[in-house]
């Protein structure tokens, strides 16, 4: 735990500089767009620890592994997310001496992230070794309205004598990843330019030949100066000699541009970045601020959520929505939603189950429906490598088995624990399906694509199932579940779940499926080979003889076999000295033990929740939430909404919290790596579906709040079925408002409802069951 | 399967030279002296495939490791068996030609080694592209008797025309390993010198700072040359232009020493090592061969097992018995056996539970009793170590958990599933000591060490067993067995019968210990801390209540809980095009299978084979025999022994040629990366334990011989409580005699006899059970 930032709505603020803090602040203060993003490192040269991070969307690397012993069927490369060229650099000497904040006095440093404008601001009064004094205010952004650019404004004031200031903006292509496996540069510089009014830069990475070209020019406001031009093989700079008098303050503003060969043709690149920065100047700083602002005034306005009376909740909320939107915007199905977005190495790879489980109910009830089209065509468009992968496993006939990890579908994971076992991510890319449906009503998707990704998926749980005569039942052997503190296990309760309920749900899609349009479903089944009577008899046979492992004395489901024959310990009754466990405990001793590293029967007892009665999850909860120590950022979200479920108020406001802030008060002490920013959306989800009680069943809308004690209110927003609903929670009412342009039925708590457009319904808070 | 050598019964020979075999045959004519070897590179430049090996036993090479995800409690280092400076060298130019059997045409080649002598021979006729055609025989040894030298001969004979022969005979110091991780140089060479009659070289290790001296001298027979002495920074050399007639021979004889910081101080190393090569120089070629072939002949005299009518069969098992001798010696408690030996450097470390569980009970029948006993203390020295090992993984009060792979005593293996899981190697280390004291009658070794050893095992055991109230029963979960195809399993049985066997055996070892010596026993419990009371009896309790999985309805003891929920297949009906799975199979496939790599469930019935009736062992052999892949050089040995205990002669006999002709017939298609040194241990197991049926039960040595239909007759010898025990068996009869100082009793079959010094017993031969 690590708490520096003051409490506030809507900004993050960091008063005083401790270098022990700043990298931990390069990441919480990063920004984005969606197609590039930018850790918060300082525009001027610092010389103390830092994590240098510049993030072009589906820009990657495939880095050579690392690995001990090797396993066949282990994927060639491990992708690496890719430090691309610093464009936010601009050096600053003061009577020629340079700044850098390691070795100068400070005072009066501030640094501030504004959520609501999404600016990153700085400001600070610096004494420099030669003795002059200057204050610095500085102010970014990436813009949201036009996904190419991005413009600093650097500011500088000499406060007691003139002194003459030197600014060199620059882009600097000659970076590196710290997480490079064998310390090569991942970067070839191509060309650059520089001249008194722009300068350029294209690079391209040494594998797969991404091109990135980069291009910025300025305005200087407050002072003349003298343009020089300085191209080198890796940086192209423009050098800025000015003087000012005491109190006379000389501002530089940096336009820049960041394009990648992803979205145009690599010979039109620099020409493009030119224009695109010279465009952007021509604009000026200050409309393009506030067409950046506006962007996010839209954003914030259908996804927003207030908390009255509980500023560290609100401000934890607020953090989460924003950097979920930093990270992915939905208007490309190339792009997904890496673990650290744009903040950082770590992890590599964009996309992890956490997409499919996490984000997609988030962008669903936050965003339009076509950016969750977006994140499944991601998987449609991966579904032929996702065939291979299986088919490298030994699979056949079509069996899908998506990639733990990926850039383009290729499988670049390389722990056969993980890789090989942990196939439960399969389940969440069929069940992101089905919630897309069940939110927008939009079945088109299931001949669009859909349905071909069902039927691979539950292609591969039929041939990785298999009967055994000892247990007269189907079983899955050798499987890691969503708790990754378990490896090599044998019918884990989650994973066959989501595998048997993927062969149902493929079932009953082809059905819809042909109901919409049968013709073209059997165009799809004809393509796919698909054996209506062989196929899906199997499926039957293992829908309605899958073994799950289940204990009759407690009346709960077991994780996996032979579950009970660990020690049974309690969480809460370890020596604080050996939390978190994964940094104290040998593996093996994690592996054997019975604790829990993230939501795990309890996920499926989420997924399914429908499925049990308010008992069945009740024990359940009892049992298995205190042997989980939540050493994934995936898991407090889980235990938080299924706490709310039964009515356990503090339990949810304590995982709330921990979800909301992990970052923020960095629980696992690693927030200088980047944020976590996939498990956002779960802090998301506690709130809706936590104490807003959001579920859809029987395709309508149900919303159950409840409030924490310390909430004066909360409010919150959901868009189903092109409608958007604002809810407000208080101690003693729940106001619903719909604005569409339809009526929609929902029900609330247990009473049924029509609402028009317009419309507010005042229904009192019920007691929680 | 790749056959190219000629069946003899004393020698490989390998005619005409194919390049693809080159590899394989470095490996399989590679040298030895227990101090170090060689593999069986040529002495002149080779421009084709090759894998330059020269090794010196004890000198190692922490390497960084190279890991995919870091775990808690991995080893900080990946312990490297150290190709070093190559003292084979002798560059051979013939008119200015450089003699390269890559770039001539080469006839008669002939590449032989005498296993009777232990010397490797090559000769050939090569005609140079200049036209010149040279005749070349070569000889080589590396000193039994005197364990600092090795000696080459060297002899061109131009055959047509006369020609200008230079030899140079070098050592050169810049070599490297082909596996280092990071592609890292470990060698600094400190020191070269050359004159015209002497070289030298010392070169460190650029870790831990082991040193290593070279020195040589020479002798030109039959022609005179001018000697020039050239030195480099890495190498020394001598330069000798001579000139032949048609026909004239000239002899280059190379006298070596190889000195290592291991036995000298740095600074007299040198000197050393040049004394070293000039004493053998005066000793003269000749003499210096005679002592070796010499020793070889003492120690075939107590190892050579013959077998008449089958020249495979005969091969094979002086092969292994040749490579054995060569590898260890048993004069120094640093060393031990690494799977690899001299041969290659793959694996890494010096020693895996091999040693115990195989070269051990080789060891005992084969060499004096002190060979076997620096072998325990090796481990003894390294307790420690091993108790430091299990505090890292959270055990305490003096548990001890034996490496996997080490060569100091610390871990050096890091894939969690064998470094964390395979523990049962600490059930070897307990055995191993067993199996001295009832081979040697020398129990005063649980005074000099043995016991602390076995208590820290048992304690170790002791920790890692828990109770479960499910089972109502002692239980170990998450270790992988021998059988490496399974991971973190529960309650694997040989795992689980090996712990309690070593309880059981602690406890009596501590009341032999009293019966001893009460005060010194008392003395090492007290420096233990030993609790006789509660841990005895904790000890107790686990012995009387550990958990063993055994199915009913089969009769058979399960490898692991569950193992009946794997699909039920039978190796041999796998497709050929599968074989071996590990170059086919996806690893998870590996895992759900039932197949085994090797000996698991049946390595536990061969350890403990008394407890068990003739029928229990057939069940579970003939349970897990069709499904064992024998993809482990460890594996078909045990099966031999047990198929000979059940009367399976033809499956033993199946299992023997496999095992004993691994690396000659290339099973594996690796043999080129080095040989498989301590599974030949087992080849001599599975004549001397399965077709001759030796045990020791109850204080005396059983034999029980079977012979194949093939064989006309064998013919082993046993050491055994300082009698030389000679056993021939042919179709009819069985023929014993002792050679020692006092009278033995042995039991044959199932008659009791009491043999006397010099006396020949004859008895006809069973009919197997």
């Amino acid at each position: 735990m690590n708490q520096y930032l003051k409490t506030d709505n809507w900004t993050l603020t960091e008063e005083g500089f401790t270098p022990e803090n700043h990298m931990a602040s390069e990441s919480l203060f990063s920004l984005g767009n969606g197609h590039f993003g930018q850790r918060a490192n300082f525009e001027e040269s610092y010389s103390g620890e830092s994590l240098q991070g510049s993030y072009v969307a589906g820009v990657y690397y495939p880095d050579k592994t690392r690995v001990g012993w090797w396993k066949n069927g282990y994927p060639e490369y491990f992708a690496k997310v890719l430090n691309s060229p610093n464009w936010t650099g601009i050096k600053v000497f003061i009577n020629d001496e340079e700044l850098d904040l390691a070795k100068c006095k400070l005072d009066e440093f501030k640094r501030v992230l504004d959520m609501k404008r999404g600016t990153l601001a700085r400001s600070f009064v610096a004494t420099l070794n030669n003795g002059i004094k200057v204050r610095v205010e500085t102010e970014r952004f990436i813009s949201m309205a036009d996904k190419n650019n991005a413009a600093i404004s650097y500011s500088v004031t000499p406060l007691e004598t003139s002194a003459n200031i030197r600014f060199v903006p620059f882009i600097e292509g000659d970076v590196r990843n710290e997480d490079s496996n064998y310390g090569e540069s991942f970067w070839t510089p191509l060309e650059t330019y520089s001249d008194k009014q722009s300068a350029s830069l294209v690079s391209k990475t040494n594998k797969l030949d991404f091109h990135c070209a980069y291009g910025f020019t300025y305005e200087l406001l407050g002072a003349q100066a003298k343009p020089e031009g300085i191209a080198t093989d890796s940086s192209a700079a423009i050098k800025l000699e000015t003087k000012g008098d005491a109190g006379q303050t000389m501002t530089l503003l940096k336009y820049v541009s960041v394009l990648s060969s992803l979205n145009h043709k690599k010979d039109e690149l620099i020409t493009k970045a030119n224009i695109s920065a010279q465009t952007a100047k021509n604009t000026g700083y200050e409309a393009l601020l506030e067409a950046h602002t506006k962007a996010w005034a839209t954003t914030w306005q259908n996804c927003d959520i207030r908390i009255e009376g509980d500023a560290e909740a609100q401000q934890g909320i607020r953090f989460n929505i924003f950097h979920l939107h930093q990270t992915y915007t939905g208007d490309d199905p190339r792009l997904n939603i890496g673990p650290k977005g744009f903040t950082g190495e770590k992890y590599g790879g964009a996309t992890y189950w956490d997409t499919e489980a996490y984000c997609v109910p988030f962008f669903l009830c936050t965003a339009p429906p076509s950016v969750t089209r977006q994140l499944l065509e991601y998987r449609y468009r991966q579904l032929d490598k996702a065939i291979e992968n299986a088919e490298k496993l030994g699979f056949t006939n079509g069996a899908a088995l998506y990639p733990m990890v990926t850039m383009n579908g290729e499988e670049c994971h390389n722990e056969w624990e993980i890789t090989f076992e942990e196939i439960h991510r399969n389940g969440a890319i069929a069940y992101a399906i089905h919630n897309y449906i069940r939110h927008t009503e939009d079945k088109s998707y299931l001949l669009d694509g859909g349905l071909e990704v069902l039927i691979g998926i539950s292609r591969f749980w039929s041939q990785r199932i298999h009967w055994s005569e000892e247990k007269s039942a189907y079983v899955m052997l050798g499987v890691t579940g969503p708790n990754e503190y378990e490896n090599n296990i044998n019918n884990n309760w989650y994973t066959n779940r989501i595998a048997r309920w993927c062969m149902i749900y493929t079932l009953s899609a082809i059905e819809e499926a042909k109901a919409i349009n049968r013709d073209q479903c059997n165009k799809i089944l004809a393509k796919l080979s698909f054996n209506s009577t062989t196929e899906s008899s199997h499926w039957q046979s293992i829908i309605e003889n899958l073994h799950f492992p289940f204990d009759e004395k407690r009346g709960v489901f077991l994780q996996q076999d032979g579950y009970l024959d660990k020690e049974q310990l309690i969480a809460d009754e370890l020596d604080s000295s050996q939390r978190p466990i994964n940094q104290h405990w040998s593996w093996d001793r994690i592996l054997r033990s019975c604790f829990i590293k993230q939501a795990d029967t309890l996920q499926g007892i989420y997924a399914f929740e429908e499925e049990f009665d308010i008992e069945t999850i009740r024990r359940n909860f009892d049992f298995y939430e205190p042997k989980t120590v939540h050493e994934s950022s995936l898991s407090p979200c889980i235990h938080s909404i299924l706490a709310c479920r039964i009515g356990r108020t503090e339990k949810a406001y304590e995982m709330y919290l921990r979800t909301s802030r992990l970052d923020l008060d960095d629980y696992n002490c690693e927030v200088h790596e980047g944020l976590h920013i996939t498990s956002m959306a779960g802090t998301w989800m506690s709130i809706v579906e936590g104490f807003g009680g959001k579920r859809i069943a029987n395709d309508k809308l149900h919303i159950a709040p409840i409030i924490p004690q310390k909430w004066q209110a909360f409010e919150f927003k959901i868009s189903y079925k092109n409608c958007l609903l604002n809810i407000r929670v208080d101690q003693a009412s729940v106001k619903v408002e719909m604005s569409g342009d339809k009526e929609i039925s929902i029900r609330i708590y247990e009473q049924d409802l029509t609402l028009k457009p317009g419309q507010i319904e005042d229904i009192s808070v019920q007691a929680v069951v």
